[in-house]
């Protein structure tokens, strides 16, 4: 009986109609597109403006169960240096789309303390709003599985060495950067 | 007659033809895949010249069928807001790569006015060529449905407000942008 | 006998058959999307640091097999300028990231001359560690096949001409990035 059923069902489908069931489900594959899932960003700059967006897109990503890569090259080795916190600063100077208190010129913003003082300024700012430290923010990542990849070309030509960067960090060059990159949908230089 | 063509077509199909049929499809497939006519961008530097390229990219990509997202945060929040044409600004400072009329040490470009003289030196270069304006290109961003939206988390931190944005402008934070962003091929930060 | 075999094996499959080995022959797929083997950068800033990172990630991707294109639009039409050798200048000023020998207020990094000398101690630094120079570096690119588009319109704003480029390079428009953009996976603005 069953035997019977199954040979019923096997009257076998025509080329036409196999394709069209394969278009259906292509269809329907684009949502599993694995890139979908993986983000891979190069981190650049080494200000403490700049170490934010990496690590707050990262956290974010990886929080919503993305395979996050963020890879550190230039002035982004700055962030992941066990002595960042000291080490990110920020200067109005030459950036005129810094919100400050009062307006002022290169001239005056390029004077001896003024970084100090929009450092401490935007730290201040950060902290009223509850805004995670960069330190926070890195702890957080490495919970998340965020993979923390250090240039290790550029940091050798920045003179810095392998103990200078905080636990957890691997090392690796453009190559594992583009070997993440190109599986990945959302690739951002930062 | 017909229900016996029927049937001699239906002479089934083995599992290697299917597969075969399927890699083809595929093949044929990957131009139809939903990624590539969606772009992600990130609009985070807050002057004159870095606010062009966000939405001139944006608006090439929207007039030729793709849907565009651009997110607005940190300095990029300048650009969407109501006074941004006065806000709006363009130093030499910091960047030897600007093309200047006479070479210029960082110390002369640093005076007071030099920003106000770069600012006004580009809108005229830009008049020129008729290049438009940043208040031009949102208006356009907007007829061809490109969706602005504002980080909420960083206006807050800077101490904006809602009604500071111009009309048309959403809100969210970086989940905001990562869903658009995972099911895109082009992800830029700006 | 041949003849009998086949028929054997055409006794047809069912449509969930043919569904579960689409979903199959999908989940292999995936790994040969030709997304996964372009890679579209804009080089958008026109100093020596930052003419590396669009030219080393071209040339590592090209040398492993992807096709690559780089668009020089703003201040990147510097890279490829004919006299780039002494355009491409570094400057410490505006960032506090840079590490330097000693550390120094903007308004000291701003003086005449500073400019020169951070671009002379980057220099020198690269070629102690044997770092190729930009000049290299374009000509890798153009033997790895790298295409090299100008943006044509932001080069008559700056009041550059054709001739003002190196050899090999194309001219073309935003259409012209986001033609490779939206095929590519690995889309970067830098």
């Amino acid at each position: 009986m069953l035997e019977e059923a199954r040979l019923a069902e096997r009257t076998g489908l025509t080329e036409e109609e196999v394709r069209s069931i394969v278009r259906d489900e292509l269809e329907k594959g684009w949502k599993k597109d694995p890139a979908t899932k993986k983000m891979a960003i190069i981190a650049s700059r080494g200000t403490l403006d700049w170490a934010y967006p990496p690590l707050n897109l990262a956290c974010t990503a990886a929080a919503s169960g993305m395979e996050v890569s963020v890879f550190f090259t230039f002035y982004g080795l700055n962030i992941i240096r066990r002595d960042s916190a000291k080490r990110l600063k920020i200067t109005p100077v030459g950036n005129p789309g810094m919100p400050m208190p009062v307006p002022m010129p290169d001239i005056i913003s390029a004077l001896p303390g003024m970084t100090s003082f929009a450092t401490w300024m935007m730290r201040g700012r950060m902290r009223k709003h509850n805004v995670n430290t960069i330190a926070e923010l890195l702890d957080l990542s490495k919970e998340l599985g965020v993979r923390l990849i250090a240039c290790d070309f550029t940091f050798q030509v920045f003179g810095y060495r392998e103990e200078d960067f905080i636990d957890g960090v691997e090392f690796g060059g453009a190559a594992a950067f583009l070997s993440q990159a190109r599986r990945a949908h959302t690739t951002l230089f930062i």
